[in-house]
């Protein structure tokens, strides 16, 4: 079993609160998080996948499957978006990256499974200070 | 003549249009830098200040007063905000990185002066790939 | 289970010796480690700990909880200090990474575990050719 | 147990190809990383063991050693060479990362043991976007 | 005067060495980067041009025409290539990161002057070691 | 003329004082920086030498060489030592990172003048956040 991770980026506007809270709660639990114009960050995602090698190749798999894959069913939806607003995969849940990095696992797992590997991790970097793994 | 550099970080949502234009020439220009939801970024901040060494210290200049300075006036006015509705000098400009350096030299450079040395160069960097300098 | 990595760092002195050795048996076993007039390193702390996500706020624990009490704990105690004279929980101990790791999840996992989470990982960084991970 | 990691890098040529496959076959399998006259990487390798601490050491291993073994069975037969051409041990292999860190593995492995310690993780980076774990 | 860089990547086989000179003597003077059978690296190009900003847009450039012209007469000719055999603006020459980055230089030029602004600065990193600046 | 940089690292513990000053006066200029039991870092160091490109090698000068310069004149003086007590150049001096730099400065030039070239800057790191440039 071999362990294969692609790293891609996407920069996003968030907010992190709570609709039925009212913003003085909002504040006191999410801080400047919680700025009601927004804020961003440059997020770093790293996606790991796991599998035999395939002997004709020497790949666990193509890195430009996996890779594109990625571009289409996350990168495409998250880069240069609000994540609030206009993610359908983050709808009616709090922007944190706990959410955010199981949403994205939830999306990916169907079509990684389609490549003949199983998904090991989504990671994702929020700042430089602060990630968040998962692992199903 | 030595230079001092200190690195700051803030969080910031913006975005690259010009309100006398239509949405789609935005788009032509700016391209999905014009999301109208906003996106966002964690901006990397360098300030280059330049003097001589005081000899009682062997500081150019205290790194606490340099940084508790860049703190008050421009990160603190930056972080966690929309670029384009709520940071006081950027108001009414495009909210690129170019002119972000330009504005955070102008904010910057009357409280440099008054610790008795001279701003060399406000360096933005908006993404890993690409990043501003201006020296006044 | 979701897993949150909050990075910190801090600055200190340290030495590597055993003081039932004389200075040539530490020399030889340390190296340059075991300099007589410390040397030191800007060392990189990563503390992952998991749980479930709170529905409420969409976070395994609120990061300025976990922040605040990492530095309550281990970087005032560390940052701009002699690890081998200074440091209370490193008393005794040679100041390794190795031990330096455990010793830090020792003064954690008490406080950790009082805001609903679990410890699950102490990594430290001595330099960027070396860190140490330890998982209780 | 600890874990402890040693991170070394070395400079290769490669080219990704099947000597029974076409050159159009190669092609559209491996694409550009088959450029029949070679292209070449900065990989960097991190080599964890792990073990219990010793305690007259503080050190689950002394890093010299480490370092010492990682040089000469795995760097100084890579760096500056040509993967396909010059490496022993990856003669008859598709030169893929995944190969190479099994490879590593299978080469360091019964080294490490000698130490006291067990090999747990080669981690081998091709670029800044993409590397492989092997955890025997 | 404001300064703007984009930074991109390409992977690259190389050899230093002296077609005139003896296997010997290349040996002598550059070592094991004049390995007959190839090396190779992750080079990091930094493209740094300068000019006023455009009114119209808070742009020196358009970052997407920079970049794409870079990847047109740079990236395309150098990445997963021999830099030795395969790259015109090479051929003839030592394959130095010196030489490179004057090459790059040349190459890009008359083309970023055509945007309508000059280029300032090219810097190439061979590793994580060593760099090379060339101002024109 | 081009630019060239090696970078290189030491690990070294030090204190900001005035010897004629009180402890309390002391803290109150340099502040935990004047830890009466030391602290350390991992400087890390950029030499930039510059000049014409030598036809024969297409070197400004052989890597090897300035950089055994390097390690013989300055990080060997420095590495795993304390530099107020151990590093001759900083005797009788404040262990400021621009006192640092000016110092490697004056120590190396006499060398690479000697390589045919000229020394251009010299960069000091002490952490990610603030970093010295010397141009003598």
């Amino acid at each position: 079993m071999v362990f294969l991770t692609r790293r891609e980026r996407f920069c996003c506007a968030h907010r992190l609160y709570k609709e039925e809270w009212s913003d003085k709660k909002n504040l006191e639990v999410f801080g400047k998080c919680s700025n009601a114009n927004w804020h961003g960050h440059n997020y770093v995602l790293y996606v790991t996948v796991k599998g035999e090698i395939k002997e004709e190749t020497g790949y666990v798999v193509n890195l430009k499957s996996l890779s594109s894959l990625i571009e289409t069913h996350v990168i495409n939806k998250l880069d240069h978006k609000n994540m609030n607003l206009e993610v359908d995969f983050m709808k009616g849940k709090i922007a944190s990256t706990e959410n955010l990095a199981i949403a994205i696992w939830e999306v990916l797992e169907p079509h990684i499974i389609k490549l003949d590997i199983e998904l090991h991790r989504i990671k994702v970097e929020e700042t430089e200070n602060n990630f968040v793994e998962y692992f199903g």
